[in-house]
């Protein structure tokens, strides 16, 4: 089959012929029907996180079921499906407690390297992140995936497996913003755009949408965000307290800069909290005043958004085919996967929302 | 009446005669029957934390009503109260969303230097914390108490009124500690001695206590730790990481310094969670690793324990009367007003839980 390898950080794609392996007892083999472009892989082209090479990237994908392992009951050769990383063993305490997004069981979620599902001329290709969705077939875990309804078109459903359940997710599960709550969210891109939605979905009562691209602020009015900052006017914390006489409920940082954590965290008022939901880079450390934890502010991490994908998943299919949940908008171009190395282009100069990768 | 008076930083404090005015409508005149030396009061004499001169401080009593407003329907003459500095509106958000212990209201929390209570020759003389405990009389407003049974001994009730509150608070509200979770409490002062109780109360499996002071720990296992780590011994969160093979689930900074905050922060497991209980100076950063944040590690501070004083503070004087709350261990010594200097030395000084102010 088809894949889109990486070689080495800061080079292009290079689209191989690669072997998958047929599915061992719990495994799923997925025809890749569509996969999103998102920042994180664009994180690991860079080198800002290693992986080992060479490998094939991607992780927000949906498709259809190819074939099942011997033991799998759950889906069947033709069932829809979104993947998802959040890979969960089902039997340890985060998963036996409701935060199976930060199961760390290393006989489903593979440590980098460890998989053995994919090789490249004779040798061992790095699958990444459990899936590498760019390419034309996946072969992943059964915990890997949800069964999805087979009127929710792909290209939309694979934004689910992602961007939208962690920034949807941080909203509902990592925060729990409540009706009548005001919220903050920090960058625009994807997760930030699908934060917006879940605080309209939740009911949050005022959605402060901070960036410095007019285009973003734009569409996030678009996903329900009730005012918009430009952060590049002055500090958003200083405006974001002004405009709320003194601070939000909840904060959402979608960048994952020093900067911006700062930001979020100096923009709640008394009892506030900031939910992390961009990745800080290793090694980087955030710095806050000790003085601001006096009144019960609180900041927070969130794993893919504290996802329960297999229950949650469904239901955001549920929200966009009931018109709540805006994905439409989110798709800004399709191409395909020869054209990969011009979708991160295009994410690199900024001003659009999401490409998606669409296989035949 | 009698009180001890600041008058300018590192001064020790004189016995002087002072006027205290009639109770308004909503007030309450308290006899103050036993106040607590505090490290916040320390803090305050030392001059770390600002407070208008001249003033009475002193913010952890008890006491028996001696004349209410017009108003005040809630307790009579005679009655015996537990005073408390989360003087709450009871209409404000934060009140009726149950975080009364961060109601700002200035109508009932008076600023620094607000307060018209308390006179010396002629000129005001500053209320601490709308209480000013070191003194034969309080005035406070009727939200500043709670009636207690009769049967609880003074010296004890006081206790609770600000540092069993607090610790015993982050455990129970702040955090919500669950039966069978593991716990470690950095610093073993009275504060951290009532989180350890808090905890055993909670049901924790495991709690670790974490302090330099060999007496101090010893207390902290009569006071329900399950394990002892000599801070001066090695990274305390190295240590605790190694013990519990990964990290707690909770871990209380009980101390108020940018190191141990940053430590409780570092020993926990993924999804655990740190809560701020010292007050860490004015001006003072924290650093915390960015990418701890991305398994859903929190951080947040807890103002006097999250509490609602006026419902749990009956609640921990069943807890003592049932043994199940252990004050008698924390009173280190009893005196009266007219040596306190002497009480706040020997704090300095270390190795004890409380010294006591006892009035006639």
């Amino acid at each position: 089959m088809k894949a889109a390898v990486l070689h080495a950080p800061n080079q292009p794609l290079t689209i191989e012929d690669v072997q998958i392996d047929k599915p061992g007892p719990r495994e799923v083999l997925i025809r890749t029907a569509v996969a999103g472009l998102c920042h994180s892989d664009l994180h690991f082209i860079e080198g800002k996180y290693p992986w080992p090479v060479p490998a094939v990237l991607g992780h927000e994908s949906a498709g259809v079921v190819e074939a099942v392992g011997s033991d799998v009951t759950y889906v069947k050769p033709g069932d829809h499906v979104i993947t998802c990383l959040s890979v969960f063993c089902g039997h340890c305490e985060h998963c036996l407690t409701g935060h199976m997004s930060i199961c760390q069981t290393p006989e489903v979620k593979q440590p980098p390297g460890q998989a053995e599902r994919l090789h490249w001329k004779g040798q061992k290709l790095n699958q990444f992140l459990n899936l590498s969705s760019f390419a034309e077939q996946m072969l992943v875990h059964e915990h890997a995936l949800v069964k999805v309804r087979e009127d929710m078109p792909m290209d939309l459903a694979a934004l689910i497996g992602c961007g939208v359940i962690t920034g949807y997710g941080a909203v509902v599960h990592t925060a729990k913003v409540s009706p009548g709550e005001t919220v903050a969210v920090i960058g625009c891109g994807g997760i930030g755009l699908s934060a917006i939605n879940g605080a309209a979905i939740a009911g949050a009562g005022r959605i402060i949408a901070v960036d410095r691209d007019p285009v973003k602020l734009e569409m996030a009015r678009a996903f329900g965000a009730t005012d918009v900052v430009d952060a590049s006017a002055g500090d958003p914390a200083a405006q974001v307290l002004e405009l709320t006489s003194g601070g939000v409920h909840y904060a959402f940082e979608c960048v994952g800069l020093k900067q911006t954590v700062e930001q979020s965290f100096g923009m709640l008022r008394p009892g506030g909290t900031a939910t992390i939901i961009g990745m800080v880079p290793f090694g980087t450390k955030v710095e806050l005043h000790g003085a601001d934890f006096l009144r019960e502010r609180r900041i927070q991490g969130s794993a893919m958004g504290s996802n329960r994908f297999r229950v949650d998943m469904p239901r955001l299919v549920d929200f966009y085919l009931q018109g709540k949940l805006h994905l439409d908008r989110m798709v800004s171009g399709r191409m395909p996967l020869e054209r990969i190395n011009e979708g991160f282009e295009e994410m690199k100069k900024g001003g659009i929302a999401r490409n998606v990768i669409v296989f035949d």
